[in-house]
């Protein structure tokens, strides 16, 4: 350790090899001199400075007891804090006490209750994004957001910052459509059937998905069942010139990246407030560059909205910011009491798209119909399309082959994956253990034993609904099947399954 | 990794030298098999069993890609793990995904503005202090139980349920005398002129005390200046037994434990609701063993409280419930306009102090005036005390001398310590830049300044005021002292002391 000229101490750099995800963490040595005579304590924060007194990183401190991870007279850095400072190990380093970024006192009036205007919200993003927030102070922010705490006026006050501080795709003014669903219902993979019917009539359709986080699948692993899904920049340009959209995975790290910092709290606390839902999707396709935007809220007793009015309140929220921010919304309440579709995983849920592709009569009438919904209502964005008739329109296109023709052309834009679809090895049948007629299936422990069984990880994996909603039932008749690759998920996902069962039946009169 | 027949995959237990203070955390190898096959993400929470299917330890997940800390098949565990998991390493342990506490339910409920009852606080306190919340959700609780959202009868239920999720100490059905400042008042050592007095006059008083967390000292620190302050529970029972009283330090970790898990969120939050403030020491002093306590609550503009009215409303709280759970309280809102005596900083309190006790002609006035009130207040306290007798009755005791006869004993039986009161080597005088009145210190600036010189660390720091309210100076004379042991503490606290004045003054007409 050494004071310079401005008495700041100073300790050499070192990097350590742990991944704190989203949160910047620090080691210092408990006999290191610097922890004693400063009086730093565990998880208070510091200001790491490359020079002494310049634009410091802000981390919170770990305690190291053992000098293999950090010597005395070292600061270990965690992957996350490394990467941010940008300069090699055994570089002489400053570091001081943090004080609170001052937009934490923004967060504790809007804990009281009082309404925070753009500025605040800028303030507060910003220092989240230039990751000066620990993660105990997102979730004090998120909580004070939460439910009670958020006018509409400040869900829009909260998208405009959170696209103001990330980078804006521009794809040259041209109209681009883009289409969310909020998520929770299993099989719904209606994506790779809009876009290419989309682009078939002519409209621009960049489509970047996520990765299931905790669902069986997102569109980007059901997608990368038929085609390669990461490409940088420029490929996804020269993709959308020539076949008017792709459907691709991420590159979206710098769209709005307070985003990615504020869910990497709340999923750990299971928070969804409508607020910071909206802010959320909203904010991420602003900054993608998304000129329309169809939002699909399923309702349904086991969907993430429970009732019509809680998807009426939301839809109002949603058409409210996203007029402000200058994106046409449209939002559409759909089915959401049971999963779309029957196959549910990677592989199983890209069969039954290419069903309905293929226009199989084996294919899911569900499926196909929400899928041609949704495409209807895109492509009467088109300024030339009379209001109703998206819906034929969409039809035609995909009964004349022509949106199976625009997919195989985009997934050969994309690259063919050459590994052929193979389900799982292991099969295990659900069965019926009465007769009666199925009134409710559980979208969220559906979800679970397709997970357990291993999607999406193993694409395989899954499980394949046989019969639905107002079908009858005798008893051993199969129910559903699982897919699984490995006999421990496998083994996870029966049990999960027969302990308790995801169908509600009711007996004949 | 092997798999055991409950297919739970094992790992070998790896002790890391890193103290992440009150939050349990697990890394595990980036490349580790389990970590992969079973989707397991940074930051998410596993379950930990010493053997398959075990009663679990709870831990969040950090990511290793070094694996001189973590190797593939190992599972590492911070200090805060390991010592509760207590096996040795290389233990063959199990994992699997943990389940949300389900008390988490209440929580939300909490966040969206419901009232809890004692079972759903009894569940959320109980798991808190097992260590099933991570910070984020532990920050989440206390959000929202935050200003707006909890009624006294909440702040009852949480503290029953602090009491009951710890030990209690039973000091055999004896009167048992405590007090409690809830501070920001540097300086402000009365306990160590009060516990002796009130001992003389034969009431029990085992005091426990903190040390100094973000203030210049706590009592523990500066009574260490005289005694040793750290015993055994029994030998604590044998040194209250001889003198009816004692200062120490800690042994309270068993006591209502839950609250050193809030404090150490809430304090990087810089949250202090009522609400956990009052539940925080209330429930500290019950399981202590108080049956009587006099909360003191300082107001002043710099104070924690900054006006009559919130001290009011805080003193209901504080009425309420320990009414409520038995323990006789009473408050007294005292003057917080500025700190109290003249020394700030171990050592020159325990100079203070001794004065007072001495009946040294030289001795803060204002120290002894305070002190004499909360004693007189305490031996109130004795049913054979008539009501306005025991200011006289605590004087008398420390003008006879018996009070520093007590003082001597307890310093005695605790040990006395052998080191001399020596102040720091260094010293800085600041002087007033103008004549005039002093019409304010500021408590929060005296209190860093005497931090920033070294203490509580190094005792002989701190500061020392020479004027206080009311008195006039002129330009030149000195407002304050700043000791120190070492140069660059000296040098940070002369920078701020000289950047910005603690003193307001009015010049003369």
């Amino acid at each position: 350790m050494s004071q310079n000229s401005t008495d700041m101490p100073s300790l050499k750099l070192r990097r350590v090899g742990i991944d704190t995800y989203k949160e910047n963490v620090a080691y210092l040595h408990r006999d290191c001199p610097v922890y004693r005579s400063e009086g730093f304590q565990a998880l208070s924060k510091i200001e790491i400075h490359k020079v002494a007194n310049g634009n410091p990183v802000i981390a919170v401190l770990n305690v190291v007891d053992d000098e293999s991870i950090t010597a005395l007279d070292q600061l270990g850095l965690s992957e996350q804090v490394y990467r941010q400072l940008d300069v090699p190990d055994g570089t002489e380093v400053f570091i001081s006490h943090a004080t609170p970024p001052t937009s934490l006192k923004s967060v504790h009036r809007k804990i009281s209750g009082e309404r925070l205007a753009y500025k605040e919200y800028l303030d507060i993003v910003s220092d989240i994004v230039n990751s000066r927030y620990s993660k105990i102070e997102i979730a004090a922010f998120l909580v004070g957001c939460s439910e009670t705490g958020m006018e509409r006026e400040e869900v829009l006050n909260l998208t405009r910052a959170m696209v103001d501080t990330g980078e804006r795709i521009d794809w040259g003014g041209h109209q681009v459509s883009d289409k969310h669903c909020i998520g929770g219902i299993p099989g719904n993979r209606t994506t790779m059937i809009v876009v290419p019917i989309v682009a078939a009539h002519g409209m621009l359709m960049p489509k970047t998905s996520s990765r299931a986080i905790t669902s069986p699948a997102g569109t980007a692993d059901t997608m990368e069942v038929l085609a390669f899904v990461e490409h940088s920049q420029e490929n996804l340009r020269e993709i959308l010139t020539k076949e008017r959209a792709f459907i691709a995975w991420g590159g979206t790290a710098n769209l709005a990246p307070a985003d990615d910092m504020l869910i990497s709290v709340e999923r750990p606390l299971s928070m969804d407030s409508i607020g910071q839902m909206v802010a959320s999707i909203l904010s991420k396709k602003i900054a993608a560059g998304a000129t329309h935007l169809l939002i699909d809220i399923p309702v349904g007793p086991t969907a993430k909205i429970r009732n019509s009015s809680d998807g009426l309140k939301l839809r109002k929220v949603f058409e409210y910011v996203g007029d402000k921010m200058g994106l046409h919304t449209e939002v559409i309440l759909t089915d959401g009491s049971q999963p779309i579709g029957n196959g549910v995983g990677p592989v199983l849920e890209t069969i039954d798209i290419m069903k309905v592709l293929e226009n199989d009569p084996a294919a899911s009438l569900e499926l196909r119909e929400k899928a041609l919904q949704l495409a209807g209502r895109i492509i009467e964005f088109d300024f030339d399309v009379r209001g109703g008739q998206g819906y034929i329109i969409a039809r035609d296109i995909l009964e004349s082959g022509r949106a199976l023709e625009k997919m195989n052309a985009i997934i050969d834009a994309q690259g063919r994956n050459p590994n052929p679809l193979t389900l799982g090895i292991l099969r295990h049948d659900v069965v019926a253990m009465e007769s009666g007629i199925i009134k409710g299936i559980d979208n969220l422990k559906i979800a679970s034993i397709a997970r357990l069984a291993g999607a999406p990880m193993d694409k395989g994996a899954g499980v394949y609904i046989h019969k639905k909603i107002g079908d009858t039932v005798s008893q051993g008749m199969v129910l559903l099947s699982i897919y699984a690759e490995f006999n421990a998920d496998f083994n996870f996902a029966i049990a999960l399954a027969e302990k308790e069962s995801s169908f509600t039946l009711e007996s004949h009169e």
